[in-house]
């Protein structure tokens, strides 16, 4: 690495330091930049330059966006009735992409995690209670929506407890456990075909 | 993706567009750089403004420098009586990392390759031949290391042929075949196993 002009070198230790990306990786990357047209590297550059400046969280669901509303809490199409909590903007995508959910959404950005020192207080749990008890609140239904590891299962049983202490009888869901589609049956963990049992459906 | 900030989208696009990456792990890395601070984002995004600005191939080997000629070039430690052929300046590194070569190289930047219709003059080969019939060359053996896919082959051979016609007397190599350390011979192919036996060597 030492025979790279320094710019090429910082560039690459740059993109090493992105998760999941090595050092070879790393290196390809860098040197495809210097294939790319000089307009492109700039319009690049400026859009990771100006990227903290320019986007901030929703409002009312912490969302990302560049206004103060993100488009789908001012989407005036979408059922405001029913929220789905999520850990991440990325698993809002992951709704989003598949265009399978008309609610609306509350990202708490993180999930309760006590090995990571991560408390209920450092996720944004409390704006979620704040929105269900706010005057004239739409809210009829919370879906848990957070990951179904460990933490997520924490946080998502916090939540539940702490909505329960509430004064607003608001319906509280969970996603559905089970196999994903596509699965094989002789490859899926005991925990999920136990799931998968417990919560089978009249066919 | 629609719900995303503009410039979030930008970025993830961008990161898709690099080899290798896709939407997720595009959507990933974009994501990851919002968590970042402002300083580094603001170093990273300058590198990548000026990359092209600051870097040219060293006038004597073509490899990527900020200067006329490379560290390894102007290195009076290694041999400039030995210049190895490698394909891209990421074979060079792969070279550099092991610390196992103490000459010199010449980089071609590409491979003959007529289904994608690279000829022998839209790469470095000319220069190779200029370096070599140049007035007082201190080269006496070329290494011929592009890589042993069909391509490569084809490359060294034209090259092997080209250098045969010039007056100069040079010892032209190619890179060992074989197994690789580490192999499994159950897993090696016919011809690197033919390879392996018609290059064994008095052990």
């Amino acid at each position: 690495m030492n025979t790279l002009p320094p710019i090429l070198k910082q560039i690459a230790f740059f993109f090493e330091s992105l998760p999941g990306i090595g050092e070879k990786t790393a290196n390809r990357l860098a040197f495809y930049l210097l294939r790319l047209p000089e307009s492109e590297l700039k319009k690049f550059s400026q859009a990771v330059a100006n990227l903290k400046k320019k986007t901030k969280y929703c409002q009312v669901c912490l969302n990302l966006t560049e206004n103060d509303r993100c488009p789908i809490c001012q989407d005036k199409q979408r059922d405001q009735s029913i929220v789905t909590v999520v850990e991440s903007v990325l698993d809002l995508l992951a709704f989003e992409n598949g265009n399978i959910y008309k609610g609306v959404y509350h990202v708490l950005h993180g999930r309760i995690d006590p090995l990571n020192n991560i408390r209920p207080e450092d996720i944004y749990i409390d704006k979620l209670i704040e929105r269900v008890n706010a005057k004239n609140s739409p809210i009829k239904e919370i879906i848990l929506a957070t990951n179904t590891d460990m933490e997520g299962e924490a946080t998502a049983m916090y939540i539940k407890e702490k909505l329960k202490t509430q004064k607003s009888k608001i319906k509280i869901t969970r996603l559905a456990y089970g196999l994903p589609i596509g699965a094989n049956l002789e490859y899926a963990d005991y925990g999920t075909l136990k799931k998968a049992i417990d919560g089978r459906q009249v066919y």
